[in-house]
């Protein structure tokens, strides 16, 4: 009988990923938007971008010695979200990302542009109410109110989820671009703002959460453009592959319940090597090796 | 005393423009929008890229033996339209047009996602009434009424523009991709449709628009992916820059009253050896000497 | 209960094909080999290319007045060839494609390097014996014994298949490279050799196999490397799309029984415009649209 | 022994070269300059470019039926020209092609801009006077007297050759960018210049030119930039590769005694897939068997 | 009244600047000339790329809690430079920064090649004497005499200002590649010469110039071309942008009096991603915020 | 008298390689393979490329204060190994590896994928027997038995080297991706892995092998994606090209016997800005002056 190839073989979903969600405990799912970014588009395309260059990629992790097998993810694609509709977008992405919840497996999602990060902080305070903290890793601070007068744009998650959760319980690191009033109002009201660096602050910080439920949100462009040119906004000043990986271990091994995560930004257009959504790929891969237990 | 440099000589301005507006006749402006695309967005940057490789012109024109300094082009700039948001960028699409063609010059547009030709059709109907044709030059019919459920999309403005005017007053070259509803309903309307080719029609039916007042709009991806790969959803079996610019100089050369004209689609960023900008500029060269009188 | 979307919908799958082989008429399936090429290597990510890119298509041809939904195509996925292993990737495909010929389906192949096209040949003489003739678009001869002592090479399949099915039964279009001894070889065993042109030789050659049962493989280098740079080994003086999309239209049009094809050679590291894997997944909409009763 | 690899395998001579120059009825040579050029530069990695690529091209024209033994071709390599120093380098090339034609050989050149061929022109009237034309393939006229006073410009070496040789000598293809001035120039001096087309009038003119000892001179560009994107500066409404091979063989099949040639102006870093490269490797493979007695 | 949109917007000057010069302290201007090189040229098209990605950075440095308004820029555009003619483009330099020095302004320069910051040297030298110091950072020496026989070369600008200030005047910081006898030199006639590394040095000499007046050459190539590809002679070895920011920031934060500064040698063609562009823009903006008070 | 112009002007051999092989201490050679990977093939253009940006070098190292003459280096071109032929290519590289070795001259090999240093290992063996280790520089470990069945591939290099000389004579530094069962291997048998890292444990390590016989093996893939995108299969969390440059330093500085060298797996085709082969070409140089006494 004819029957479809292994998926994996050839980038259709992440390696080693199951055929079926029955068996899964991580759901990895796109989010292909873009409409609201102020500089270079593209990032509808990155998801699939990581899944075809995630062939690439040994099952095994040296770092952490343990294997894709032991996450057991499900890839289920990308939400079929309607080009330039952020309104419905959101609302598709919070209801799908409850459902994978409710499903009492780990959500994992992929970027398109950050504000996708936002419904799934209402999913996620819908579940577990104001009893969690949100790890964010980023070179830009997201806080703004607006852009232009558009209250749905990429430069506007964590405030949003700031105003949600409270600015106390949002750890960012990395941070180095931003206005003014994003800093100030940072500093006003207890927002755990970490500048420049991340792998010094998120040692010391890492301690002070222990037991907590922590979401984990990281734009590609907290790393150098050097290590992620595939971006729409490149901030020179950022970390290396080595330090992100750091990092990632670091909350890996870290006492910590985490009950989410998300990689976005990844814009393949402006990375004629794949340089960006392979890092992605292999950053995803130790996120679900060390954060899904 | 210091000041500043000609804005032609490197390209800021389309080369051989003019310092002021005052003595202009025709006034060139980008619109730097893509929200609404299906597939690859980028569009934004086009306007500025062709301004960039325009250096690179002759100002002469051999074909039409003019010179650009006969079309007294002054160049306005990118209209800074709010990222992501539709409706009020074609607000100011139209709004801006109307001042151009009050103040009695030219108005030469670039895009920028095809919808912006809307807003500048809306322009011209306030101005004109229903007395004015188009000539649409495209590889997709861009006669939908929505997509996906948003009717603010690139794929309508030529629908909105035969609702407003008659979908007799419109005239379509080179089309060669569309929904089978599309081309039945052009079928059913008397909207004048000409499939895959475009010299062959074009001579047919210029004649009969003899002293007529005329708006031109061109998508780049009338011609074939070879010659404009630099553009959101390619379509092969397009025409050459050589059938092109003999398109635009039948039209030149006809008895028509133009009063109106754009050049929209060019996507910088899928074309590293910018042949896409480069056949842009040289086509507003020839539409800016032979369609301004 | 969370379930997958709908892989068409980013490219996962070619547009609109069918979720289960079960009512397909089509099985279109990837063959990513390139381990006998001369030059670029590449082609064995064509597949996939190809596929993600589909989601710009438009489903219905207005060339064909027809649509994807008729062809009825499942997307089996590539064959997982084994790196390297020229005669192991070979009797998998042949398997495969006599599994589908069994099965009653349309076989639709992509490369991949063009040697994949004997093996699929070996399989529609075991099912049909010599009563079948081959339409071959290329720019290479293709009927070299060896390549430099390797009879497995990618310049050698149609030279097999003419020892296989007997040189009258191979008719070649667009031929403009070889070796002096191909050329030679053709004339003196009668093998159908048409140089340089596509559409006037096959328009004289297409009656005289009317009821004939034919299959066609389609080197992607037939075209003008202006229009696909993106294969290994561009030969210029090719046709353009607009030439190949009408000899397509002209097999489909004619009175043939066409019992298999494939398109190879796509490779997509030499194309930063995604050009060339965007013309195949359009030729592959006409051949579907076009070939399949 | 331990000795060198041949160097045709690796595309560091152009393939089928010979080792020594002795047996040689041509000298192939590089002319590594791009110092004046106006727009784009890096014309200078050209011919080394055109080289690796040469690797990919058969030996055997099916369109002449003849090899590229028979041209029997030494590559000579490029010309060590001074960075930046225009009145030197010309003088090295100048003194080299003399050698060359002294030697009794064929002088085959790759540039480099286009300014290269003025030293050639001269080392032709040095040998011959004022008794041969030169057939000039471009899209430019090149027929200014100086570039923003500067008289050693890529946009003057056809002036300064008509000026030597006298402009009825002088016949030039495919034009279609100049100043005015230099087309009235050319009329009124008698400068056979023919605009736009190449095929139709250099069938007109090759038999008047019969039993006439001629250069010949192609600049890249008069390619449509579809076919030769790597370039300095493209000019749209150019002629297909089919149309210039054709060129190439009317001129190779006529009553001619060609006693030179060169091919300019190929600019790799604009044209990631090296279509530009591949196709003056095939060209000049045709002008090698075509041209060389 | 129709008037030009606001330039900043669209990338035609950078971000933030003025609209007049009168009450502007910095002049930003470009030297679009790369005549001289020895190996990729290009970097003609430096200055414009980096106005037009600067349209991506935000006016606020969280580095130096400064605003790009602090700097008011007036940005001057590109000097028009006579292609391939060096002494005069090096005479119009001079000029210039010597007009923006008396009218008491800020000179900040874009290359286009290093050779560029010779005639800046001379002209501070005409106002301030010998009364200044050079820091230099670069990954190449910069002090040969000529080129190949060539004085005016993009390999020598240092050695010309060194002997005309002095080379006890001069500091380069993060030399990895020259010739022995330039080593040599700067050894011999304490030239202030540190190889390799820029930030522990820096921090060692700044301290001694306290209080002085400085001038500020960097060449992008001192950093990795990880950081900075699109150059045209990349140096493996280099700093990272975290520390060409810090080095920045070091010199802003010292005791130093700033008469100048400038950035050059960016080449964009080689770099697909822009990253080397966006990287210059932010350099820059530090550079406006810190050095001018 | 004609004759051919030197070739490293231009990029065809090494910069500053000796016209005859006799005066050599070093012979340079390519191999020019890349039949067995697994990912991203191309490698096979690796050691041409090379060659070309070689042009841009110094031969003078301010490292090693020595100069290329020093190591009077032969480049003996590419080794003309048969297409998709692993088993043949691989008695190419042995036999004339052999030939430099006996002719008592330092081989340098230049890959092609990492198969390659297989056959050179056993030529060594041959030459030495188990009298040598073996220093390795990687991203992957290329323990594995078999790629998929296939004896013959990319993963298994260092596994069969192990074999031969005992897996106690192999260091390995860098290594940062494998399976688990290599690992484990390489633990049991006391090969000498380590990993992530390579500065740190090489300066322990290099004391403890002083006065032996050293082989060493760099793949490019030990570099960072961001300082090496043009590889088949890229690993982030690498390290910095100062940091393998201070590798390179501390071997040739140690008290070591180096009786060869190699470095593999550059791939141009997914680098547009020649960034990997300029980063190998530097180390090259570097090793040429460092390893060569």
């Amino acid at each position: 009988m004819i029957k479809r190839f292994d998926e994996a073989y050839s980038g259709k979903v992440f390696i080693a990923s199951l055929p079926e969600v029955t068996e899964a405990k991580t759901v990895l799912y796109g989010m292909p938007m873009d409409w609201t970014v102020s500089f270079r588009p593209g990032s509808r395309f990155g998801p699939n971008r990581i899944r075809e260059v995630s062939i690439g990629l040994e099952e095994y992790s040296p770092y952490l010695d343990g294997d894709l097998a032991d996450a057991a993810v499900y890839d289920a694609g990308d939400i079929p979200l309607p080009f330039g509709n952020a309104p419905k977008s959101l609302d598709m992405i919070e209801a799908f990302v409850k459902d994978i919840v409710k499903a009492g497996k780990f959500p994992l999602g992929m970027g398109g542009e950050h504000l996708v990060t936002w419904p799934i902080i209402k999913a996620m305070h819908d579940v577990y109410g104001d009893d969690f903290v949100i790890i964010h890793l980023d070179a830009h601070t997201d806080l703004r109110d607006e852009y232009e007068g558009e209250p749905l744009s990429h430069s506007t998650p964590l405030k949003k989820a700031a105003n949600l959760i409270g600015p106390s319980n949002c750890y960012s690191f990395g941070i180095r671009s931003g206005m003014k009033e994003e800093f100030e109002w940072a500093r006003e009201v207890g927002y755990n703002m970490h500048q420049f660096e991340v792998i010094e602050p998120l040692k010391r910080v890492l301690p002070t959460l222990a037991g907590k439920k922590v979401y984990v949100t990281i734009d590609i462009d907290v790393l150098d453009p050097s290590a992620a040119p595939g971006t729409g906004t490149q901030e020179i000043g950022g970390i290396s592959t080595k330090e992100l990986l750091e990092a990632v271990h670091a909350i890996a091994n870290a006492d910590l319940d985490i009950i989410g995560a998300d990689l976005v930004e990844v814009s393949p257009a402006y990375d004629q090597s794949d340089m960006t959504a392979i890092a992605a790929a292999k950053i995803l891969r130790e996120m679900m090796i060390g954060f899904v237990k």
